[in-house]
């Protein structure tokens, strides 16, 4: 914990203690860091200049106690039965949220891309463009506006974030309703626009969204849901919202569970995999009741692709000696391609946060650039493409016949010309081998490569599951069919083969990718090959850069905790690493007011050591930690005594309620004493975490980050291993921002270039 | 840490030091606890005697640091890349032993059947008895004869003592050769001589030895391997041992890793989840090649099952409201048999402990009774069923005749005269509504409650999974059949729903269980139900008792840390915990020879805390835990100093190689010091490991509890919260013993009384 205090950015911001808790966190090592400009930090579309850490740690102090001693056994089985309730909710509106969108986007654009269809039998193919061009582009504007004018942290996937918040750092205006709201509606004219981007990502976010809605505060009418309203607890229900999500958007429960297992959520306990379950399970059971309701086309164009999304499960899978090759190539290619993207996207995110800080007009310019960009080539590139005459044997009602002669199809208007679902059935149809050729394939893969690369950034909620599926399947295809001659699979399985690999290669993922992979495509024959392509794609990813989240994440300066040490942290200790940071501001357990407002104007720790001499001997007592909120929470109630000494326990219960405790520091800004108030003691005894987590200074960083992450941690105060009576038993503290390895870097060069001689640099992006 | 230390144990056991460790760990609160008796501890087939508390955390004493900070690039990728090498072989010599053990199976088995359908469609009824009940007894005597004479810890499943070891308790000789071999051998014995028991439990118990044997001490030959010769990267390998086993038994890859993640392992990183998603690939690409290579019948009856083992997805399942009912009886019914079937099988196991307390003759003679009565039961039976006439369309290739006329086929017979895996194709069979009536179901279904009770505990190698599965699949036909008149799913999806029922009603696993079914039979379209099924079932059972493997975990007084502390944990400090047990004993950094033999002979600790006292200051430093191994390693090599003094440090790492120290306590036995040495000094600074964790007297056994799982610990040191000059700062030292609840509660009977005013009893057996 330091001194300095980075006042300039407390200032204008009034009514929020969180910013003082993220400069105490930003500030801690880092002076500059390389990888991170001030226009990364102003990056597409997401605000981060408000974030916090979490406590995910029980503050076990007097109040707390006397709270859980005098618990009831109904209170308690009322908790659990709660704990049900919120799992099912989420599962319930998540599921009931993401069949609306369905169905709104089916029919939008299933209805756009018909009348598109008709316009173009008719050979107005100028009208066609038009009308594609401008209903896109309507659309377009319905989802930019909301996420520019509304919520802006409502663009993008929002994965990052939940990841992020899941590890222990809050972004403000994450979870909030209206975020909720512009991603529902934003999704739906996104994604029926035609641009590159799928609702996955944004379900995951709404997903996410609802479960935090209904663990907040405001629901204070709800005497039940304060239980719930603690960072804890929260971050339980967003995992399970998170879960959900992935489940809704892909209709693959296992899928979902296991995502957040491996990909989003950090902390992971039995009881909460089994109550995750449960939500995908509601989930599920919802899109299936929904798909069943609509069966009878009652509900226009949505649930014709039924519960699996894109079935190849009609196709025999064996397994020649000649398809090894290829399948290799698929990963090893899956894995170059990956990084590569994620390597591209980067620079184009970059370039992008450049535009968008320039104003809400440029963020709104950019979206509806890239749409119309989209809309332009999508219609007119088919132009370009030979005609094919139709297959005896082939699927007749799939093929596009645009400005082909009767008895012929369009090979690119086949894949280009439909909603992006429809795309990817196509691109994986089984048994339909030499009905895309290479040409096709290949300026389809291209065109996709594009889009994958301008459209994740624009101001609309995007995902990006969806464009690496596509540009995935269409490498995969396209592999099929330059090798046509000698492959015995079928040429959809190398497009799904592909689309796997291309997820891996930039998302890193392998066993929840391979369970949501055999969810979409209900074959589990393939589930070997499958395995194999993805392990091969991570690891060839791995050797270049790391996963397209980690990159998004370390762009939105989120400071995230990596679940691995670095090697080169078991050669420092924690004592070198707090010898290096400014002196720790410590309060004593019954401290003036003058002092603790002192402390408060002039630092912005979330928490403060408290710390006890006795006159007489000099030596010191550790009484544990007492968090900024608190203290702020005493003050204002202006709990003073007139000289040193404890209060009564009773006095204090009667006048902290817990679930004033549990809320966040307020401003300090409208606190006003008088000169005798301020001569007054406040008696902190109640508030201190007397378990605070401690270590040794001569512990290593290596150890202090796996305590800290597994632990959970928000601080970790260094004791001395000699006390000396002298000298006062704390040490310093730890933050997150001080176990972060480039801060550690930053403040210890010779560190690095110790590093340098044995381990190898792991974030290259 | 205590003094009194279990002498009488460890008398008899020359040349161990484990057994110390073992009774330190034992011994810490427990004088008696309530559900433990000494004929648990000598519990069916398995000998507790030796366990030991396992270092997963690394010992960061001046050793380690140098070596680590000298570790050059090569070694380090050397290391990884061996890290993958290693879980490619276990992946493969899984993946092939799993293909000989069935290749045996299905062999020996069909062969079996085969020539009693032969003797039985000759009429001659009892020499198809005596054929069937001799056969089955010499394969019985097989695996009991070389289970009780070479191997006793190969009975059983395996799994309780993985998750043990997993959790930090190492069972002594469960990993050995002789044990793989054992198991391998009797595993096929078992398996086809038609006991009630599947080759899945003791698949997992393969895998893992073969983990535990690659990255064993004995090759030392090999210079590489030597790396893998710790705790830490021996948990690894078992955990993608165990994975692999599950994988080859169920042919389910991601259900195997799953089923490791949720069911048997403690700690978890991604990087373990990725490695063991490989080792679970190549075990199904070796499985997928053998049953390619079979295919043309090459190799008997081997590979007819295909890669999925009970595919049942040609049904098209829909969803029907008259469906809801029936499927939820499943599950509570299933919630229900499972808790009752984890109830009496308790009450069997103990008794059979009895039994097997008698001696070697007992226990074969217990195996070869089991199997007697298997076998005549199982074939005669069918002569009480009544005669089915052949169905119009059904599949007739698939029913015995029996007894029963031309034309007519025997139902009872049809479930038992097959090998164990063809009766659960059989009644998993679906399209075959009243195939099987109520009369032939009920009595397969009790038939198997009885054989699922008494042949579990038996001195061959036996898994949990079948027998659960068959009695699961019996009543969850069962119910189909009654309910037929309304019921509109498949008979035979009610059987694969009660099979997932039972499972999770016994085992309480989910997740992995679903993924598991998805991939045994292979119907997407079926996953919500089941999900459905496995929750209901899971939360009954949970209202009744711990799950089976819990029970046994208990039954073996295997000293198992719960993942989530209990409610109660936070109303008591480590300092309270310390305070009731006897005081702690400590050693000086340069230690006299005859004090390091007293605390060596005087106590069975396995580490010790090292503290200096000042002699001037009073004041005492504590510098960390040395290991009682590292001890006595110093004491063998007579590593003296004339008088006090610190070594020089390139003089240690001379002395003592990485392996070594790597090694477990040696016997002090042989140990023989002239008076003179006796009075020499031995400096113990290299060997302290410098980083281990504290924590502060004030901190709740809750918080300790979370700490010392999440992080791996084997020891955990209190230091005071206030350090005074004369007191020490070491308060006391925390095991794995001292933390498990039933322990705290034995020496603080008023938290027990205390306790009950809030939360709920866990464990009632």
């Amino acid at each position: 914990m330091e001194e300095e205090g980075a006042h300039t950015r407390v200032d204008g911001d009034e009514g929020r203690g969180h910013d003082q808790e993220w400069s105490s966190m930003e500030e801690p090592l880092l002076k500059k860091t390389p990888s991170l400009t001030s226009t990364d930090l102003a990056m597409v579309g997401a605000q981060v200049s408000h974030m916090e850490s979490l406590d995910y740690e029980i503050i076990e102090n007097d109040l707390f106690q006397d709270n859980w001693r005098s618990r009831s056994r109904e209170e308690i089985l009322q908790y659990i039965f709660l704990k049900w309730m919120l799992a099912f909710l989420i599962g319930l509106l998540t599921g009931g949220i993401a069949a609306l969108i369905n169905l709104a986007v089916e029919n939008i654009a299933g209805q756009k891309m018909i009348t598109v269809s008709a316009l173009v039998d008719q050979k107005r193919y100028f009208a066609g463009l038009s009308y594609l061009t401008l209903v896109n582009l309507a659309l377009t504007s319905v989802a930019a506006i909301l996420c520019v004018g509304i919520a802006p942290t409502a663009a993008g996937p929002g994965i990052p974030e939940i990841k992020a918040y899941l590890n222990g750092v809050d972004t403000p205006d994450m979870f909030s309703p209206s975020v909720l709201f512009v991603k529902i509606i934003g999704s739906i004219g996104a994604v029926s626009s035609g641009l590159d981007l799928g609702k996955e990502g944004p379900l995951v976010h709404i997903g996410a969204c609802i479960a935090a809605q209904l663990g907040q505060r405001h629901r204070r009418g709800c005497r039940w849901l304060r239980h719930f309203d603690n960072d804890r607890d929260r971050r339980d229900l967003i995992t399970m919202g998170a879960s959900s999500g992935v489940c809704a958007a892909f209709r693959a429960p296992v899928g979902g569970v296991l995502f957040a297992l491996e990909e989003v959520a950090t902390w992971w306990r039995p009881a909460l995999l089994w109550r995750t379950f449960f939500s995908t399970a509601i989930v599920v059971v919802v899109l299936r009741g929904a798909t069943e309701l609509c069966k009878s086309g009652r509900c226009g164009l949505f649930g014709r692709g039924g519960l699996i999304l894109f079935d190849v499960s009609n196709v025999e899978v064996h397994y020649y000696p000649a398809d090894i090759l290829p399948i290799i190539a698929v990963g090893v290619i899956g894995g170059i391609l990956g990084s590569l993207y994620n390597f591209l996207l980067h620079k184009v995110l970059r370039l992008y946060s450049l535009i968008n800080e320039k104003g809400k007009a440029a963020k709104l310019l950019l979206s509806l650039s890239v749409s119309i960009f989209t809309s332009v080539f999508a219609y007119s590139l088919p132009f370009f493409a030979k005609c094919s005459p139709n297959p005896a044997n082939g699927s007749i009602g799939n093929l596009e016949r645009f400005n082909c002669p009767a008895g012929y199809y369009n090979e690119l208007a086949t894949l280009l010309h439909s909603t992006n679902d429809d795309a990817v059935r196509r691109v994986f149809s089984t048994a339909t081998a030499g009905e895309f050729g290479t040409a096709a394939l290949t300026a389809f893969f291209a065109f996709y490569c594009v889009l994958g690369l301008i459209t994740f950034g624009i101001a609309v909620p995007s995902g990006l599951f969806l464009p690496i599926i596509l540009m995935g399947s269409g490498y995969g295809r396209l592999i099929a069919v330059m090798a046509s001659g000698f492959i015995k699979m079928d040429q959809g399985l190398y497009a799904v083969l592909g689309a796997a690999a291309l997820m891996a290669g930039s998302m890193r993922m392998t066993v929840s990718l391979c369970v949501i992979f055999l969810e979409l495509t209900n074959n589990l024959l393939l589930l070997p090959i499958t395995m194999i392509v993805l392990l091969i794609a991570k690891t060839v990813g791995d050797c270049f850069n790391p996963s397209i989240y980690e990159i998004i994440l370390e762009l939105k300066g989120l400071p995230f905790l990596q679940p691995n040490p670095e090697p080169w942290m078991r050669n420092l200790t924690v004592g070198e690493l707090a010898a290096a940071k400014p002196a720790v501001v410590s309060v004593s357990s019954v401290e003036k007011v003058s002092r603790l407002m002192e402390v408060l104007t002039t630092t912005s720790h979330s928490g403060f050591p408290v710390v006890d001499r006795c006159a007489r001997t000099m030596a010191t007592e550790l009484h544990g930690l007492v968090l900024r909120s608190h203290i702020i929470a005493a003050l204002r109630k202006k709990w003073f005594l007139k000289e040193g000494g404890r209060m009564d326990e009773w006095k204090v219960r009667e006048v902290f309620g817990t679930g004033e405790l549990a809320e966040r520091a307020q401003s300090i800004e409208e606190m006003d004493f008088t000169a005798e108030e301020m001569e007054m003691y406040v008696d902190l005894h109640p508030f201190i975490n007397l378990t605070a987590h401690t270590v040794v200074d001569s512990t290593s960083v290596s150890k202090a980050v796996v305590l800290f992450r597994q632990v959970a941690l928000r601080h970790l105060l260094i004791v001395a291993k000699y006390p000396r009576p002298e000298a006062s038993t704390l040490v310093g503290i730890l933050t997150r921002q001080d176990l972060r390895a480039h801060n550690i870097l930053n403040a210890f060069p010779d560190i690095a270039s110790r590093k340098a001689s044995g381990n190898r640099e792991k974030f290259t992006p």
